[in-house]
């Protein structure tokens, strides 16, 4: 059994907030929308349908409680959920809070202009504040 | 209760593929990428976690074997799956064959140029091999 390990430039980008049932839930490191990503602690799968039907039914769940924590802490307009993989293969999935008029409105996040680094204060304001909302 | 009806503009940029036990499974009218949308008929949601457990469980299930059938059909090298709706409201989740070199790769699709429409016949023989693959 191939033991789990959070691919290189997820854990570069991320911070750690909470560790769920499933996933490895972080918090990415861009201060311009509070996105969120959940990483299945399961080695070499890339598709959400590689996963066992129980761990989708798990990812579903840890979805839903962690775009209901950060709707509730930032009390954002809409959540985008994803899961793309076409740079990091290994599988995980985007829970973005949107709102009218921020960056790059009403389109994508992805390849967005340029990653702004959070202070480390405030990224673990927020991490801590999403972690106890779950 | 409220009547289920497909968003207008989700009915006009869209050939209907199959209608599933939650969802009505559709094919965008852009053949620049195999690109599915499953639309759960379920009137005023608009989040993923504004469904109940089981309409998200059955969610789950049929975005699998959406994204089952399209890799089958198409030998894609990777399956993009999201749920948005910063333009549309109406809770939709994309599945999107995308391939090394393909529009836009590596980045998203959506907002990425402009709409290349299928001829009527290959967007009807997609859609049937599609449904043919479920």
């Amino acid at each position: 059994m191939t033991t789990f390990v959070l691919d290189g430039k997820l854990a570069a980008d991320t911070f750690a907030v909470a560790t769920l049932g499933l996933c490895d839930l972080r918090l990415m490191n861009d201060r311009r929308w509070p996105w969120l990503i959940l990483v299945p602690q399961r080695p070499d799968k890339v598709e959400l349908h590689d996963l066992t039907p129980l761990d989708q039914t798990m990812l579903t769940f840890e979805m839903g409680i962690a775009a209901q924590a950060l709707k509730a802490v930032t009390g954002c307009e809409k959540i985008n959920i994803a899961a793309l993989g076409n740079i990091v293969r290994q599988l995980h999935v985007h829970i973005i809070a949107r709102n009218t008029g921020d960056a790059g409105w009403p389109g994508p996040v992805w390849g967005y202009g340029t990653a702004e680094p959070y202070q480390p204060e405030d990224a673990r304001k927020l991490a801590l504040a999403i972690s106890n909302a779950l």
